[in-house]
């Protein structure tokens, strides 16, 4: 048996690359993948069930999920809308999916094209039949840090839309720094307030490095008992709010944070940064991971 | 008066420019020293008076000091690695000298051409002077996370050279993360044990962001009672060791977590973001600043 200490989610095949120009291949995804599966993640994220016509990068979702190798220690998760999204995502052989809504109207209401009061109905009936079909659901609130749109969003607001997604059987949360505006201090604000009504346990950390703060954010999570973290292979995906700036946090910098504190991630390092190198070739850019680069220097 | 929570110790018109392939002429080092003194930073290192043939970048060390004008609120530094050195800084009219050496043997001799007890008494000497002239002093000590050939550094090795540093005299020392690879329990250690034998007050932590911890580490730091940090505007300078990789946290992404921590640094977050812009333009080469990106990616 594995010990670890903290779960990493990698959210790279399907947040990073909904937001790369590059389309890459299925059968390219899929080797991609199987390669992620050996460092030891303990889950993986594949891809979204949404329209493909909102994301077409993602189009060849129920392929990607058939076409990746099965791993024991592994959850392959995927994003799932609605009861259509969650048919096809159910078919493909998923084996835990995740819904998603926004703390700011505004913000919800661009993404999803839906009121969060509307929303929420919707991911009720997609959670119970997830759950009647014997899979786990993770939760992502967006905008927790704040809103591109709207600016700051309460705490309360926050832990109102914690508190329903709870309520309809999600087993965890993931709070979003979807615009990387966080900073430590409201990270201790907020995961103090909902871990008063929501188990630590079921409480995960989405964290953006836009503003180089990611990990700084990360930390502070860690120190309140936060034991959850969102990453991207490479920084993947981009910043949907300012173009040329960093988005998803590196998963192999949180890796490499961790692994200088002794806290067990059971992911290989070595082994992720050479995936994050990997997939930059194919994606023709640089991506803002720092151990990314530190490799590739090194190597010259 | 100002009040002041953390000094910022801007050392990127030294530090930075000494690693930049690109040459700045001192008319345009003079113009981008004018706007950041504006910005309200305490502390500005201007330029290094080593020998012109090791950085022919600062070359024009002399004529900067002289050039740049003189604001009550700002302190001018410069790095003196010698007794001729300290002769042409004073003759230049500098505010304050700094003197470097590494904790790792290694390093000490191919920076500084010397071992390091050969290295002590010449900084003895260079203190002694400078402080007989009237000017404070700060220590840079280097590799004190750990060394790019001796790997690992010893505590014990860190305190007695910060110790040596404070018996010659220095009013502040500078505990570098040379290489970037420091993580935020290494700092609680090391800050830990080196406050427990000199004051919070003269210790100041100089980081690198090459592995992405750099905001981390000053989190922790901050926690632990550090009130003073080096940065350099836009990330300047690169990271000597690993040619792509980032080296100096950029001062800009400093000042953005220390304000949504409303912790005051009296510096003005849009005005050092438009000195990192403007420094960006003349190097020609995408610097690693986070805010200094989005701000780019804003103005789209």
């Amino acid at each position: 048996m594995r010990i670890i200490d903290v779960n990493i989610r990698e959210v790279g095949p399907r947040d990073g690359l909904q937001n790369e120009k590059e389309i890459v291949s299925t059968e390219a995804k899929i080797e991609w993948v199987n390669q992620l599966v050996k460092t030891g993640l303990p889950y993986i994220e594949l891809t979204s069930f949404v329209h493909p016509k909102w994301i077409p990068a993602l189009a060849d979702a129920s392929e990607v999920v058939k076409g990746v190798k099965k791993k024991e220690h592994v959850t392959f998760g995927a994003l799932v809308p609605n009861e259509h999204g969650l048919e096809r995502a159910l078919e493909a052989g998923i084996d835990e999916i995740a819904v998603f809504l926004s703390t700011s109207e505004t913000h919800n209401q661009k993404n999803i094209n839906k009121t969060i009061d509307d929303t929420i109905p919707v991911l009720k009936k997609v959670v119970r039949e997830a759950k009647s079909a014997g899979k786990s659901v993770r939760g992502y609130i967006s905008t927790v840090f704040g809103c591109p749109y709207e600016g700051a969003v309460t705490v309360d607001k926050v832990l109102s839309i914690s508190s329903q997604l709870m309520e309809m059987g999600v087993d965890e949360i993931s709070l979003g720094d979807t615009i990387g505006v966080a900073t430590p201090n409201q990270v201790v604000e907020i995961v103090k307030k909902v871990s008063g009504h929501i188990p630590l346990t079921n409480i995960a950390f989405h964290p953006h490095d836009t503003s180089g703060t990611a990990l700084a954010n990360v930390y502070a999570a860690y120190m309140l008992g936060v034991r959850a973290f969102d990453g991207s292979v490479g920084g993947l995906g981009g910043c949907p709010y300012a173009k040329g700036a960093t988005g998803n946090l590196a998963t192999e910098d949180m890796i490499y944070m961790f692994n200088g504190m002794k806290v067990e991630t059971g992911v290989d390092l070595e082994q992720i940064t050479a995936c994050a190198v990997w997939i930059q070739k194919r994606l023709k850019r640089t991506l803002p991971s720092h151990r990314l680069q530190v490799a590739i220097a090194q190597k010259r």
